[in-house]
């Protein structure tokens, strides 16, 4: 049984063109929003990396989520990486719903100022992206929002955080231990 | 220092709409594809779960690859999800080009005749999806595909795979220990 120890990481500018490290192995992230004095977080699991430059990300917000609103409206939200110890955190967050709970308040997550966006970083998160819309034309059909990052935090340490990574059915799997395959590689492959 | 020992997973039919245990954790896959006598094989990062069902998946193809014209002209694929014994298969398949080597005998790797398209399963990955084209009207904008996933097959051993999750840089993640947090769901949550 582990003990869920919440701790803020320090944080330091991250390229945005590099932002695949952390999604591209597919954790479920925490997404922060914000519109006219409300804000809320959602766990979101349907993601993808589409473009190195500019930043593109790809995800799937669901019609039926209060985030949903907040996100449509403002334009904007923060994709945050959290990592094991907020495990349950993430299960809760996603158990509930922000139309009846400020999710900041009810889980002790600490909100910090975003630069580019309205929405709040997460503090408690390992890395925090921040996101504008670009393209919004596969929402009202498939509830897919593409945003570009426009901004990026991460922690230096760990170098590789411990993320947590959905397989449905309450399951999840954890991130395990990393393996260097670089000389496999051709120049410009990587 | 692991030994690569190629396997040909026994598998059996696996329900589409639960497909999401394999991709959302975020594993690099192998797309397999066919048209016209010619066959080919890609290592592929960027996925995303779309829907349930009927049971989508949103990736990502360039069009510098090969089987971006043998996926657009088929208007199918398989998906292929291999564990840590292909991980240096994997790397070499996405680093050459299908235009110059057939890589299913390149890399010893089987070909197993799929239900429902042309493309083949790979007999090594531990599980196969077989994809139809659903909507390509992001593919010119973005290289985005949409596809359903229409037959699905799954080893039954090991329950938990050991999947291998780029970081970029040469880096992968492999999939560690499992987590079950089930109890902290509400009922049709999961």
């Amino acid at each position: 049984m582990y003990v869920p120890t919440m701790k803020i990481y320090q944080k330091r500018d991250f390229p945005v063109s590099e932002i695949r490290r952390f999604l591209e192995p597919g954790p479920v992230v925490l997404v922060s929003s914000a519109w006219k004095g409300e804000r809320n977080i959602m766990t979101m699991g349907w993601h993808m990396v589409m473009e190195f430059t500019p930043s593109l990300v790809g995800c799937l917000i669901s019609s039926g989520n209060h985030s949903y609103e907040l996100v449509s409206r403002s334009k904007e939200c923060v994709i945050n990486i959290p990592t094991l110890d907020l495990a349950r955190t993430v299960v809760k967050i996603g158990n509930c719903s922000g139309a009846e709970v400020d999710k900041f308040t009810a889980f002790k997550l600490t909100a910090h100022e975003a630069e580019q966006v309205r929405a709040p970083l997460i503090a408690q998160c390992y890395a925090n992206l921040e996101c504008k819309l670009v393209d919004g034309r596969l929402r009202d059909r498939y509830n897919v929002f593409i945003f570009e990052v426009v901004k990026a935090h991460a922690a230096a340490a760990p170098k590789y955080p411990k993320t947590i990574h959905y397989r449905g059915d309450g399951q999840f799997m954890v991130a395990g231990r990393s393996l260097n395959l670089r000389k496999l590689f051709r120049a410009g492959m990587l």
